[in-house]
């Protein structure tokens, strides 16, 4: 990835990019294989600082973690106040944030950088998500947006906020990613065990899909996988593959950043599960008896089912979005960062896994209201809201009733009815807290917090009498 | 809970309790108000260690934090080699293991204990869950074993394993708690709606089940917050409560820990959104309008529709209580623990929150089977769960036709019914990130891995030819 971003670099007017690898053959591979980026090689961190133009621009493309650290303690013995340090790794936005204050206090500027695309993204256009100063994106703002992939006439490309606001929202980009795939992976369950279509048959589903308002890479990508028969056995490839979803992290820092910021994304922490659920073989073998539902899933109407799953589908796809762009306000808020949330839709349009038509509705909805709450709340998502939930409701039911596991179809459309509930039954929780460890409630009727005397009359106190 | 937990030590047979508090006057206080209790006054940590028989043994009861690394620094310059602390706090594992390691350096033992049950519990007899060295646990254990509740004639108290087990174990207590309250909360508010029962009335059928397999503590306290008039109003106090449930972070922390581990704890996670969710009334405020289904829920049959919700809840319960195990075996695998799960929902027969008649049959199933894998395929929970599931499958689809948010129900079907699948649309995924990430997939037919070349010519080739 990291050699693919320097040829994308190296391959725009104007630029010259010095590369540095910790193991020489590397670097001498980089330039042989590729004579036409124009390369120049160096072999230590001196001559690296001394073959760039001032102030000096890095970018280090190395596996997250300690590594991060070794190379900017390198960097720094050869920088100068001004120049710029980029991490294009997935850092934790947590270390980013560390390494900032550090590198800050030199008068270097350090830029962590989110950057999805995978390798071909890095190569052809990826959606760059750079946090750092202000100071930084002057310099970095002309060579970011040369490279970055470009979406109706626009680079994929802002100065999302300062200091780790890049690598969160990339982390939350990789949370909405997880929660897109598994959505998908269930209305392929249900498609395929309700209809017995194959997956070729169902690739057409997605592909037609593709034309519609669910337009967007991962469900493009869905059509070639299903389609994709495999060579050795003459079946499909899905039915060939290994039913355990790998995972690298980033899904569940998401969930576990969203506990510490009291933001519920069930959508997102329901795909991490499920991968780590289906990660479990010894479990899933000890558990393959287990009583099911004494009926199979019989569906009357194949188009119907399809078009409800759809619009389950879109309805869900709606709630993880909205969970996601809940918990960047949330972290805007909590670490001080000013972010865009229209901009941040706006550069996921291109280059990036999620990229989908659908962002250019979240763009707007920022565009129309700032300062919105809840993304789903916005017009566009309401009106397909009403539209989709009679099916929504109908798939999940009918899920339920079939034995067919679809966690993040049922606890988005959980998520949806608790949001717009008039009233939870969270103020029996309340009452059980106060009761077992005097937690106190609130009252609907006046200020104050108050404890009833359960041990004793049951008479309510304010609570201030209470210790 | 520090001065009850005092208390009760103090009022057992041959126990001469020392105190001391940072405040001279909480001392006094305390002295004066239990005379009978016959502490010990000390005003110094030089006084307090004089006054305690060698192996001395000191209980820290303050909030978790740096307050619980300042007392202990300032007992490790009065105590001596062999001497015990005890942090009787809520404090994360991973600061037990850490202050453990620092502390046994000096030969001083540290132990990190879980205590449940409220401040009723600290004074009548609570679970206790220390973790610790068996050297701390010569000592400790007949103290421990002293003050701790009793479950049929067997003392709520076991060495739960070595540093932060016993932390770690009241962790997954807490987190529990939360999804057995959320099913709670989640059964009362789908009775309510769905028979139109006054919160008195709920609290019969609660009573009713308290006489059944779901005997338990919590569900008989919401019998009692249920029927609890308020005296201001003449309405429901639960119904004058604001619906905005608070948390004190075990929950979270329960599922952040096991998305390290990778155990799917959905049931606990669900529960721990529930709480955030509720606790953002300008959210829902926005969102009190969007749209539900067009009828309200119908329920034929009141007394069926209960024992639907019944079986539902106790389905579910055992989904969460399977998981919160689950994530105890992780844990002490992780961490090096050895635990005896069978003790550990033995010690949870009494003085803890969670308390129930259930738990006899956990320890049943672990006496049965030590290595059993997942808690939910021991045959007594199999032969229940067959019993539920119809039940528990019209309910989850009842709560998405009608709109009334059952995310815990919902989330613990679905995880039943994705653990029990033959096949899960985990392979799609795999094979979606094969395509998008090059991260490879597994075959069912043949060792190793291999990857798809999905922009080339679509053959297949194995992993290790990819870099």
């Amino acid at each position: 990835m990291g050699s693919n971003l320097a040829r994308n670099l190296a391959s725009r007017e104007g630029n010259t990019v010095a590369v540095y690898n910790r193991s020489r053959a590397k670097t001498d591979e980089l330039l042989a294989a590729h004579p036409e980026a124009g390369f120049v090689p160096s072999f230590t961190y001196e001559e690296f600082a001394a073959s760039l133009s001032v102030p000096r621009t890095a970018v280090i493309m190395v596996k997250a973690g300690a590594g991060t650290d070794a190379v900017i303690d390198e960097l720094l013995t050869v920088f100068e106040p001004g120049d710029i340090i980029v991490d294009g790794g997935n850092a934790l936005f947590t270390d980013t944030i560390r390494r900032e204050k550090a590198v800050r206090s030199t008068g270097i500027n350090f830029v962590g950088m989110g950057v999805s695309g995978g390798e071909e993204g890095a190569l052809l256009g990826p959606s760059l998500m750079p946090g750092g100063s202000d100071e930084a994106w002057v310099t970095l703002g002309p060579i970011l947006t040369s490279i970055a992939a470009v979406a109706e006439g626009e680079p994929c490309v802002t100065h999302v906020g300062h200091d780790g606001a890049g690598h969160f929202v990339k982390m939350v980009h990789n949370g909405i990613e997880y929660a897109d795939m598994q959505l998908i992976a269930e209305a392929y369950d249900l498609i395929r065990r309700g209809t017995g279509k194959t997956p070729a048959e169902i690739a057409d589903v997605f592909a037609q899909w593709n034309d519609g308002e669910l337009d967007s890479y991962l469900i493009e990508i869905t059509a070639e996988v299903l389609r994709q028969q495999d060579a050795a056995t003459g079946t499909p490839l899905v039915d060939v593959i290994v039913d355990q979803a790998g995972a690298k992290g980033t899904g569940g820092w998401t969930v576990q950043t969203a506990i510490d910021l009291g933001v519920p994304v069930s959508g997102i922490a329901e795909a991490v599960f499920a991968r780590s659920l289906s990660s479990h073989p010894e479990q899933r073998a000890v558990a393959s008896d287990l009583p099911g539902p004494a009926d199979e899933l019989q569906v009357d109407g194949v188009d119907a089912f399809i078009e409800d799953v759809r619009l389950a589908l879109f309805a869900s796809k709606i709630v993880a979005y909205s969970q996601g762009f809940d918990e960047i306000r949330a972290g805007a808020a909590q670490y001080g960062w000013s972010i865009d949330l229209g901009a941040v839709a706006k550069i996921w349009r291109g280059g990036c896994i999620i990229r989908a038509q659908f962002l250019n509705r979240i763009s707007d909805a920022y565009a129309e209201q700032p300062d919105l709450q809840v993304l789903l709340t916005a017009p566009y998502f309401v009106s397909a809201l009403e539209r989709a939930q009679d099916a929504w409701r109908r798939i999940v039911a009918t899920a339920a009733a079939a034995g067919i596991p679809s966690p993040a179809f049922s606890s988005s459309l959980a998520y949806y009815d608790g949001l717009r509930a008039d009233r939870l039954p969270a103020a029996l929780i309340q009452g059980q807290r106060d009761f077992f460890g005097a937690h106190t409630y609130r009252r609907i009727d006046r200020e104050g917090t108050f404890h009833t005397l359960w041990s004793g009359d049951r008479s309510e106190v304010a609570a201030e009498d209470t210790h």
